[in-house]
């Protein structure tokens, strides 16, 4: 193993082993979740959810589980601490559309917590069926010199918690 | 008066006798409100919010003030019952910049019920002083014809009472 | 008049006298344009677009006008030079809604050179009749202090420039 | 193979084998590309664009390539012709960050056209390196039912003569 790296070794990743929609009972009991409601411009002209804001959606669930569950701001991070929280990789599954008007429950899993990079998979779900799945892969850098670094001790400490606790 | 307009004869509108930024005492008391975080996507290269997405935030806070505080689904009035709510005019004054990770309250007020259309300011108000200030005139339309209608009479009802006792 | 304040005393200002939708020919010729193609994410449910994401589209318009007609990196002001180039105020009048995939003619104006400040007026022309006006005062600002500060004075002399010639 | 579906069976596909930045001359000749500008809105407080931009901007690419290369328009396909292009995934993998005004030229290939369903990859280049690179499958529905279609004739041999000869 890298030095640095602690890999996540908790039962982890159901996702892995759910290429279809998972429901609200095949997720840990423990993960933290955000409602948030699809407004109309989010929405396109057919009705539904335009591809994008959903990366949208994901990405202010990150910054609120940052902030409201691991007790760390992301904007602090970002701002006075000159750490980029940046992605190399972001994806999304879609297994159902979602309208204007309807809610979702999105819950966040760490997925691995590697030396300058960690994952996530967040869950998007519908009246407790999952509508979408997003995973990013995050890489710890400078905002100075957008080189990658160590992830910073604090951040780490938090993500194996709640990988322990909250997944 | 027009036939089958109504036009609001509270005090109303403090919002025009104040140029300025507002206080939260300046507002009447029963104004529904709504707080916002501003997350990192909203906010530009300058560590503030874009201008567009003020106009983004206020239109969610209507969509908010109609579903949770007026008791009519904004979206079932735009999708099952196919009646536009565009506007003809909207504008913004802006009183203080707005950061990454900031909360804002924002304070819907009715200024006008006419025949075919209404007036609303909201007060985007941040620590109790007002940072921004929008101002809309919506007209009712037929999402069919893209005609103006008499604004619908539950909406006219509802209107009319939260600017008698919420203004 | 105060200190260092340029008032643009051209004909200037078209926009004041025609309270209704503009055609091409009352505009001045020689105002620069830029064309734009509204995209399906900008669009709503309602098939038209979504009014935020018209603020959107005036930014980059004036953003585009500077770098390629005014000659000045809108970027690099707010990079480099960090000076502010935020808004007072920001408004827009609605004649015609627009719909997804349709073109749009983007006219901008310059209505008044301050000391401090500049007004800019966007004609949205649809088929030659204009769809939407914007209007936007500008105050620039120090990005270190927050501040306003004196327009600086490559800005000011493109913006008399343009003024002159441009309407 | 599946009755109706007609795999892409050129050299196609040489994004599978890079799984670094690629460079122009690594992508087929005759790909179509589009040139975009990152605006201030699209940037985030670090300076760089914030990730759901970048689907947007996919998204919008994709857009014009059907209108402009491919000869369908891509809004007549969701309005008239009530036919979904929406997706089953959406994926991004970040080599390089892109800065508010730098251009990025986005190539679309083709990487498989199915029954109902078809892949594509973008691969966004600035000054000639690959700084990003999306991958989206989607599939074609009925806006009226929601449910999955084959996909429309003249988008088919429209897909499969650009992956003959744009890839």
């Amino acid at each position: 193993m890298i030095k640095g790296a602690v890999a996540v070794n908790k039962p982890t990743t159901p996702a892995q082993s759910h290429p279809g929609p998972m429901r609200r009972s095949d997720l840990p009991a423990h993960l933290w979740s955000r409602t948030v409601t699809f407004r109309h411009g989010q929405c396109d002209p057919a009705g539904i959810v335009y591809t994008p804001e959903f990366f949208n959606v994901f990405n202010q669930t990150i910054e609120a589980w940052f902030c409201e569950c691991l007790g760390i701001s992301y904007y602090d991070i970002l701002g006075n601490r000159r750490t980029g929280l940046g992605y190399v990789s972001a994806g999304a599954t879609f297994f159902a559309p979602c309208s204007m008007g309807e809610e979702l429950d999105v819950f966040v899993a760490v997925t691995k917590v590697g030396g300058k990079s960690y994952g996530l998979t967040l869950h998007g779900m519908k009246s407790g069926r999952e509508a979408l799945r997003g995973a990013f892969t995050t890489v710890t850098t400078s905002l100075d010199t957008h080189q990658s670094i160590a992830i910073p001790q604090d951040i780490r400490e938090a993500l194996l918690k709640y990988a322990d606790t909250g997944m």
